[in-house]
């Protein structure tokens, strides 16, 4: 009898969780006698017919423990939107016929929205043309704005790194006696989830400015004012857009001239509040940009993110080699259960409702005057960062795995 | 009989590994049955009699725990250069005067250069008054260049975090099939130690920039041309300041106009490579400031090196109450006995040899072309960072201690 066969992909930007996952698809076939078989940089490598044994490279439970802990995307990702499979079913054919290749039974695709958007296209085009194979996406994002999920896997780690270094940076910048503003700017554009999760390192930002907030410039500057008042050091958390009233970002990017004269323009929320804190309130101010170190900080990622990554991937698989009907077109979804003790289940969403949809935090997680968020929040976003998931070191740095 | 008593003060910037430093001399000073009382924002503080009892803030040996494991300074520092004892001997008198009004027997100071000049000066007073006050320096700066030491607490553990960074940062990178380049800046003005420790962490790195190694910008482009032909993704480190063979910055800050049209100098080499790689090599580049996260991060601290932060205030504060000779006018130090295994002897240093001196890496530790660092640089660094001090965890993040 043939092995059943899963091919899986990851999208989009790396996390600390995105591997935990793909080891979690590993086991999940091997639980079931099956073999894995993995996208090169996602959709893009299956379409150029670039595939690796996950087998041959990872043979051991020891191999998976490692990959687990290792972040960024083994595989290698891409950022590829496939088009209508009503306006070009030329690339889906293409790509089905990959996979009948592979001789896979399961797609899985690893990533956020726009994977998901992947997956719930593919579903469509195979139940067209009444193809066995069953198509499961597996959510991943930092960013935690997909629908149809409690929370999504990588944002646990990137929330407890991101709370973790928000207390050491306001621990490092009230060490002098000196009246001064620290702002930290956070991954998000669209969703704040990221940048209130600043407010779990408890005492650490005095005010947290999230995309859901509509705010006046001169709101802000006299909430400032009040802050520095009150306080010798002021910490200020950021997401990285922030809009007024009227929906139009608050800032648009600084026009900076480089060292061979051309004019450029930059974002930088952090860099706008920055001045706008100096010439304003003449006051001394810091801007630091946690950049992509707060997507990649697998040294500090949460137990409990890596455990439910692990946990959907290995679920997904199983899912879809089982092959029951809902898998046709599912994403693996985490429901709560209970925040106290914390408690969820796994489940299966259909993925044409979760694919290209925002989450955003919702007016109750908020404080009335927008600059900080409620107990709600608190209570949902505490037991996503419980528990240290520690790498094992070699000389001093994490052990990881690549291709 | 009167208990000893020890005057601790904290200054420059913070570090991982100061407040293991301070729990040592704490300790050192119970163990002879011995007070400790701290100046708070360093010898500023003292100067206006702002102290702090430590027994009473910090009674049990699990508050001293917990301590260790706090980053940034936890009496507060300061950036207060003390004048010539000759020419300003009122400040010194002064400052004596509170010192013994605290039945001080023992002053301790923790920090870089600076403060090795403040114990320096203390000393020379003190000896010229007549004082029986032992004045002890207790190194601790992340840029590891002070001479009279073999390597400075604080340095192992900004170096275990930087090579972690650049090993997560370099596979974030590394996700996309895309030529890119990758700049990540390390702390580190004058001297490159703490931006080699990039070379710790295997494979990460493609080149490094140090503050010794004098370059053409001609040269640089060169190398970098080569390099992103050769890779898809390269990562380069660079430290803060980089000079020509003149001994002139190679760049001395990009001119920024803000949102309300003043223009601005910025520090940032990473961004100046950022814009030399897009309009110079065409590729696509993202620049990344490690900022203060990288001396606060208590949350990766390396074993080694708190245990010796630790261990050199247990022997200064001991030294000090003691009383021998030697300790009028020092700096706790290490030696090194063997890298392997890796073994140091404490010591003390004279203080005046040390301060205002600065501890470059030398030549034999960098590669002849100048872009990377040499196995000795390696053999020396590696036994630095190897072990974990991870803190406690309450609710997710780190605990700390404050007053």
């Amino acid at each position: 009898m043939k092995k059943p066969v899963v091919a899986v992909g990851q999208s989009g930007g790396p996390t600390a969780a995105i591997n935990a996952s793909l080891a979690g698809v590993i086991e999940g076939a091997r639980s079931l006698g099956g073999r894995t078989i993995g996208m090169r940089y996602g959709i893009e490598g299956a379409l150029s017919g670039n595939f690796v044994d996950l087998d041959l490279a990872l043979p051991t439970a020891r191999d998976l423990e490692a990959l687990a802990h290792t972040p960024s995307s083994f595989l290698g990702s891409c950022r590829y939107k496939l088009p209508d499979p009503g306006e070009h079913p030329e690339v889906f054919a293409e790509l089905l016929a990959k996979f009948e290749a592979l001789e896979a039974d399961a797609v899985l695709y690893i990533g956020g929205n726009d994977s998901m958007d992947t997956i719930a296209k593919l579903a469509t085009y195979g139940r067209k043309v009444g193809s066995s194979i069953r198509f499961v996406g597996i959510p991943k994002t930092i960013d935690n704005d997909l629908v149809g999920i409690d929370h999504t896997p990588g944002y646990g780690s990137a929330a407890k790194f991101v709370a973790t270094c928000i207390q050491e940076l306001a621990l490092d910048s009230r060490a002098y006696d000196l009246r001064s503003v620290l702002i930290v700017e956070i991954m998000g554009r669209d969703a704040g989830w990221l940048a209130a999760s600043a407010a779990l390192a408890p005492g650490a930002a005095d005010a947290i400015l999230l995309p859901e907030t509509h705010l006046e410039t001169d709101a802000l500057i006299s909430h400032l004012d009040d802050l520095v008042r009150q306080k010798t050091c002021v910490v200020l958390a950021t997401s990285e857009s922030i809009t007024d009233p009227s929906g139009k970002p608050l800032y648009q990017g600084d026009s900076i001239t480089d060292a061979f004269g051309h004019a450029r323009q930059r974002n930088g929320m952090s860099r706008y509040l920055q001045n706008l804190v100096r010439t304003r309130l003449n006051c001394k101010a810091r801007a630091i940009e946690l950049s992509t170190t707060q997507r990649s900080a697998a040294h500090l990622a949460s137990a409990t993110d890596l455990a439910e990554a692990r946990a959907l991937g290995c679920f997904g698989a199983r899912e879809a080699l089982i092959g029951s009907e809902e898998a046709f077109g599912a994403m693996a979804s985490l429901v709560r259960v209970s925040d106290v003790p914390y408690a969820t289940e796994l489940c299966l969403a259909d993925v044409a409702e979760v694919a290209n949809k925002v989450k955003n935090m919702p007016a109750s997680m908020i404080t009335a005057d927008g600059f900080g968020v409620t107990g709600e929040f608190l209570a949902y976003a505490r037991p996503l960062i419980r528990g240290e998931a520690y790498p094992a070191y070699v000389e001093g740095v994490p052990e990881t795995v690549h291709l």
